[in-house]
């Protein structure tokens, strides 16, 4: 199959069996209910970039594996201009779509980091893991299928390792090998785009050792597997979406996370990417992460892109010129620029990893990873700041109130301003989307959270080499140590 | 009458004819309808507050009209102290209810600005505006009134002055002055706490010139006065307020923002404090603003000490100390401490008006309002990242899901951790309902924008004797003055 | 005696034997030496302004022990204005001298915390300390003496106590107590205007435990006392201090720093006011840190007035109208009245001491603290920024070649612009000093650092205070605890 | 001639003529003199790194023109990588040195630039100016000189047009065109490192117009040129450099920055690249500094390095361990990545010119200006802040007073910590020489100012493209512009 058309993909999505929940009630499909269709209209838009002539450079490219024309979200990436594509395409893809396509940026920085973890295991360890990845791969480009990429585990009491908890299904775990799959109890939390998903790429939690080595397990299933039971999550505002009108100003985009629960679920053998390998569960995520954190970094930029467009637009709206806003336009550029460029950057530095995955520079993308947990903050800000009361909250009158036969027409006399009342309460209702509604991602979180950043970015920046450069200038020859702990 | 109970004050509210509309339907009872009664919980608080001796002595003080015992809400400001009992109030309030009470505190700063726009005026004007308010304010005292504040106009195209709008109803004003009384006609909007008041104060726009004469306007009228229409806005997931559970998780508390539309409406004389008096419309607005903007760094500090709290309790509810965010949590309360040092400050370096009305420091309150449009956003996305992915975007499964017979079992083992999964639950949504939900106030644009602060922090700086400071210590005499302006 | 004159000062300070040392030599006068007029110059300003009808009101007040006028820096804090003048009279004499007048400031603080000290530790020991106390202030009141604060001791290894030090004179130390007098040994460093001081005023560390009671020590001495030898520090640039012409170009102020070493100094019994009493040494570093640190918000305001103004002035002298630049002089005077502000709220909030002694808030003043470690660099950049490439580094060529027979013209006509050259230097030269030159104060580490601030500010906050409130709104009643330490 | 070695260089500085002041006298030899050797070893430590093993890969490359290895300094860009490793160059060059070697990097950069700029004018006007160039550049090459750049004109009145000043000269001009070469007279002032250079490459200023085609004039001259008189300006604490001793800590690094007077100078035919074509004036300017604003990040990532480092070292010479200063040590890495990467990713991003020129990133390259314009300052306060009082403002006794045979063993003894007295005095220098002492660079400015960068983010943030993509999500189709501006 070549690259599908987005009613094809929708078409693929209806085939499969209902398993999503949301407010108690089944989905039965996806594409029409109005809890999962915007985020698949928004994944739509990715298999249209593909086949449009201005979008083709960046949303497809050429297999590594067979040589065809393929989605670039089912790449390997192989270069420093592959990892940049990365953050461009994403950037690109928020700029189409307003906020987040979950179901496959992770879905694709999954499959690439298996792609490096189980070449290592297969070197070291004679596994075969790396062949099915392929296999699997092959398939999957040739169907042209959406993969979303699950890691979060409940975790339970976070201070206590898997096989401590009370409840040991608080991580996804082994509960049996078979001769040709394996079967697994647990859940994975929050993952996003899974409506979207044909497909749903497993990596294990990050640092087990040898009692946990049950939870050491990848794998890549259907989405609709016998056990496995989707309940998605709510977000701000997420019952305007079952209105009709603007209040969801957005049609064409939209964000889901779900809580997956597998119920003793059967995983074939081909299909398996680890099992029980614990020692590899660290590279495992580490190989998720670098990318992850560099790329994150276009998301944001591209749904800054959005809210400065946006605000400038509120401005005009407002009946007044951008150019008293420069000064905060421009910073929101700053800030847009600056996850991206690092992403760039992450990418520009990295080095080859023997598999062929292009390992992004850590120490650069995990400083993205603490911006990304700050700067879009700030840029929300300067969008509400600009756009004034009504975007700050969404501070208007309903869409029944604005067609109200008794008071619509105030409504409407007083909110139009130098644009139409529609159009300014459009505008008005993207900004609330983006800044405290349903468009927000989970930028903060979402590849770990700055917090966990920093220890990295400390092991990486090379304080010793430091120390050394700053004794040869002073010149100094003492041995000045780091104290001996005391009790 | 002595001070209400939080049951007069609903009885109160119930007997007032029904004007109040959302979603195109007409409140029948702003006490029990979800959409209201969020907010009437929130200042019936204040009521029991006052009547609680652990509050008292913030929440009542006594009458400098009849030396009785009155809500603090309904008094003047006459000292430093009695200004920083303001940013303390504010501060008790938001920690008892976790958002706004703008019924409450707009209304109060308008009363006691229009107590000295309305002295100065009679003074050099021979007009009684100031009696008017005096005999007023003795009944709403003795009634113990719950009073919102008004003064945003939809103003149309903001490039244009109010008498060369295409549509002279863009800001509200006077269409007919009679003996008894003067119509007017219009609309404020995005007035707060509407929904649990008695009456409405309204203030003019600022900075009228004499062909805006007609909108040099301000009076008090009961909430149901005829041809008053009240519209309320949407706000952050607002359809939750209808559900069952625990998904809006603070029934003690919720803000409101409203559109008014003024249809010619008749305001009897001795209730009106301000007709076409245009050169003091300036004054009216800057004896509002300035202890506004001192006191509203009281109120995100109450907020952000729930924050810090929810935070606090989550993390323990995911089985972690408190220690490792030591950082993030004393610059929480950093933030807090600054709104808040800067409003007493702001109050302790005041000075007194001719009428005994308190002024504020207009630099400080205007440096506080800079703050404030930053600093309670930081605080948000520190307590989105110290509660982890369910606080950042809510990210559970809703109410129905939590208690659904065919999978609530699963949600509710996997939001398990430290705590039982429904307290994890809530804190979490605490903290959803705070950041991006539906107690977030409009603290950027309250009181007017961080970025109309600046220009009142320019003028008021002292920039000329700085420079005269440093001229004299770098032995400088010659003169060197701004440059005058070219063509 | 009544106020004394600037002469009058200067002429006491000659009269002391000289033991200061600058460049491995004895200052014979230090009111003509390079290394030490410029502070004695700032100080004698302190005695002009008392006399001052425009600043008496700030730098005189009454005695609460005589009931005479006296200078505001030898008084006993004891009301919120009192502690809100601390924070004016410091703004403003960094107005008059540009920098630190530390020979006053910290010597007062250190004999109001004493005053506080003192009474307790009669009340609780029966000890005499607050009676002598008295009696040494009203002498130095009636003189009218300029006293220096001491409060920093070597330290050593910052690792261990004082009594477990390989050197055990790393902490200043009693090695004797006589019937008349104590022995002290040791050291207190980068100790603020000594130079222009008569006596010094000496605290002890915090925080000593039984082990370390020969450290709790507390005294005042003439400046000149047997076994005292005092060395002065370096600062930026000091070497110009000895040149001619204006690259050093404030006259009338300068801040020095000393390393005094105590050689077995005998300190008078009746100048003695702890002996040994460990547990006390905390109280008297706490009475001495609150005060300080919520005043040094109106030292570096003051200071940041200056490089407002100067700022102005050097654009101007460029050619260029501020109004471009008003967003940044807008920055930089959010920031002095922030640390300002904090200062005055922290007094406002204070509460009074058994002793009579306002103790300002000790949330607010750390607060300030932090703010003091970082604004004021943020404000010192701004003035660069604004200043252009002459200010940032001083990069002009020397008053020598300003007045080259040779080159000298050409330099001067290269640096006219709006100005004459002579004024644009002496402004950049301003700035030059104010942020990278002799003027620069020690407000970092001044009164602790603010990462000692942190601690304070976490243990004052009322986190499970903040945490009952969120329990309460979220309608949490499980109990969610610290979790208990693990090994 | 192959690459030279540091005495070759040292040597060639000794055989000009010399013409460099200081404190009003001629330097005779600038490689001995105190005032100019810091930095004349600076720049060695260049020609080192070219032949070391461990450096030659960024220090030195492949000439474009000959194909011999050559000075990276004095190659063409033509591609990402070389400008990438421009970043990477300044940062090496600034761990070896501490500081500023801009006899290389402005040089460096003003041959590229002219590079396009000639070769586009050649193109257009059918100049010979870019054969003129790559005449001199392979001479350059051949004998690897340094080239110092120089573009700041002392502008005068910046208000006015170079044609327009009361003094023509206050910008460079031509004042004669001759059959073989050019007079030139005015100034070029703020030049960083011609105390080290052999030749001088002059750019002119930007956006000059007809009136001004006297102004548009650019061309290499040797340093020792008849008519030219170049005085160096001071620095903080530059007297310390004629001082024996650690007092400067730094022997193998420093930073000179002169003013260089044009009287009447004749410059050969060959060696000018514009002669009045104002049409240029921007492009050269331009050409310059995108490159300049992108690996400007690297200069201060590689001060930050060493402030790391130093802070680090200070630390544990304390006695401390550097963990409880993590967070503010990860801080610092952040701020040196985050401009080093933008100064990469400004690279990666890049564009070929016609010429072969890699042309940076402009919105990335200025958005770093932006961040060099405030991070370096925060690693500053950052290093002042961890190494304590004796950092902060290098409170220590002079070198003098530490080897004092009176109180030099007091010194030494108090100054002991868990390093030698001297180890810990050095390493403190080393901080204040970073931060406020002789090794600042002119970040702020240099390459021109933060502020100058903005409307440069600006226009090229394309916030149009962000309005479409805006008003597609929220399906608006109404025209929304910009109000035409009013009177």
């Amino acid at each position: 199959m070549a690259l599908r058309t987005p009613e094809e993909f929708k078409e693929s999505l209806r085939k499969l069996r209902p398993n999503v929940y949301k407010f108690g009630e089944l989905i039965e499909d996806v594409t029409t209910h109005p809890a999962t269709r915007g985020t698949v209209e928004g994944h739509a838009q990715i298999f249209a970039a593909a086949l449009d002539p201005e979008h083709e450079r960046l949303a497809s490219t050429t297999s590594n594996l067979t040589g065809e024309k393929i989605s670039r979200y089912l790449s390997i990436m192989e270069s420093a201009e592959d990892a940049m594509n990365n953050c461009k395409l994403k950037r690109l893809i928020y700029n189409l779509t307003g906020t987040c396509t979950g179901g496959r940026c992770a879905g694709w920085n999954a499959l690439n980091a298996t792609w490096a973890t189980t070449y290592d295991m297969d070197q070291e360890l004679g596994t075969d893991y790396h062949q099915r990845l392929k296999n699997w791969l092959k398939q999957a480009q040739a169907n042209d299928i959406t993969v979303s990429g699950a890691l979060t585990d409940p975790k339970g009491d976070r201070s206590l390792p898997p096989s401590q908890q009370a409840d040991l299904d608080m991580n996804l775990h082994i509960v049996d090998v078979q001769d040709d799959c394996i079967v697994v109890r647990g859940a994975k939390v929050m993952i996003c785009g899974v409506a979207a998903a044909n497909e749903i790429f497993i990596l294990p939690g990050a640092g087990y050792r040898e009692p946990d080595e049950d939870y050491a397990v990848s794998f890549v299933i259907p989405k609709d597997i016998e056990g496995l039971t989707i309940v998605e999550t709510r977000h701000p505002s997420d019952m305007r979406e079952f209105e009709e009108g603007f209040d969801t100003p957005v049609k064409i985009g939209g964000i889901t996370q779900a809580y997956l629960f597998f119920e003793d679920v059967r995983v074939p053998k081909e299909r398996v990417f680890m099992c029980k390998e614990f020692k590899y569960s660290g590279a495992a995520v580490t190989n998720f992460i670098m990318p992850y954190r560099a790329a994150i970094g276009g998301c944001v930029a591209g749904q800054g892109d959005i809210m400065a467009g946006a605000a400038a637009l509120l401005a005009r709206a407002n009946g007044l010129s951008t150019r008293p806003f420069n000064e905060r336009l421009t910073k929101m550029y700053i800030n847009n620029e600056t996850t991206f460029g690092l992403g760039v950057a992450a990418a520009a530095l990295g080095k080859k990893h023997a598999s062929g995955y292009w390992l992004c520079d850590p120490l650069i993308a995990n400083v993205n990873k603490v911006y990304v947990g700050s700067l879009p903050y700030e840029t929300k800000v300067l969008a509400q700041d600009i756009g004034g009361g009504i975007a700050e909250t969404g501070c208007m009158p309903s869409f029944k109130d604005f067609n109200s036969p008794k008071h619509g027409h105030l409504v409407q006399k007083y909110l139009k301003a130098a644009s139409s009342a529609e159009s300014r309460t459009r505008v008005a209702r993207l900004i609330e989307w983006l800044t405290v509604g349903a468009g927000i991602p989970g930028c903060m979180h979402g590849g770990g959270s700055p917090e966990g950043a920093k220890p990295i970015i400390r092991a990486n920046a090379g304080l010793e080499r430091s120390v050394a450069l700053a004794k040869r200038l002073a010149g100094i020859e003492e041995d000045i140590s780091e104290p001996e702990k005391k009790k």
